[in-house]
């Protein structure tokens, strides 16, 4: 249904996702997230965007049970346009070297002119890291065509 | 935040959500829903775009595991503009008498035209019915704007 290449080319491309996670009860929880993609792993900075608490529910309900569910996803008033691709991964807070972490912030820089103005990071470099076992993908007009819709999407 | 008549002008015109459930591992799982709101509870037909399975994951989570998280949200490059809104919820399988599902029918044509050509449901009427308990949103700007903008939105 997808293929990796065409599922790298979404990942760096492709602004939004919506993380789901649950805490040690089995409650779910889901938000937005803004990521980049690095060596087939996914990473979400805790940013400077305002957040509801300084103690966040997706970093707590991850280090309770590391199980997490990744959606990217569009939709469209012309549901022959929707697609969405779902990956099962496992996801950790995580804190990299400083050579990593420059390397990070070049990629989130490049793909959201938006971190011009708003902090990359909330207080110290902090990312949720997210490496997937799983995709489910459906697009009932074919990636190839979504793929070359993108260009018409802005971070 | 947000008052109970923004929260439901929102639900009312918002087109899209995303679904959040555990199995009963607590292992989470999202996806893209239509919905709409009837007297406070919010109704996601089974309908019939292609889905990946005929046993679908959201029902079997439900069943073994009724919380729920669903996020509404809007992702937009100018992060002035970003909100979102998420409800705590508990969520069931409902198979409605003919009176409520001919109601939901009407609700559900009438916020989304694309059910012309597409079935309202996968084979017998069926919704996953969802009961809120908790309202957490985020809008920088604040929602008199976010609804002042609603109407650029098509469903």
């Amino acid at each position: 249904m997808i293929d990796d290449a065409q599922l790298a080319q979404i990942l760096h491309r492709w602004p939004v996702a919506r993380l789901a996670t649950s805490d040690a009860a089995g409650l779910p929880h889901v938000v937005p997230v803004v990521f980049c993609l690095r060596e087939d792993t996914i990473y979400s900075p805790i940013d400077g965007k305002p957040k509801a608490s300084t103690r966040l529910r997706r970093l707590k309900n991850l280090e309770d049970n590391p199980s997490a569910s990744l959606l990217l996803d569009h939709y469209d008033s012309d549901w022959q346009r929707l697609w969405w691709i779902r990956l099962d991964a496992t996801g950790d807070a995580f804190r990299a070297d400083a050579q990593t972490t420059g390397q990070l912030e070049e990629a989130l820089r490049a793909k959201y002119p938006q971190y011009l103005t708003t902090a990359l990071f909330k207080a110290e470099p902090l990312f949720i890291r997210l490496r997937w076992h799983r995709v489910s993908a459906w697009a009932p007009e074919g990636f190839d065509k979504v793929l070359a819709r993108l260009p018409e999407t802005r971070p």
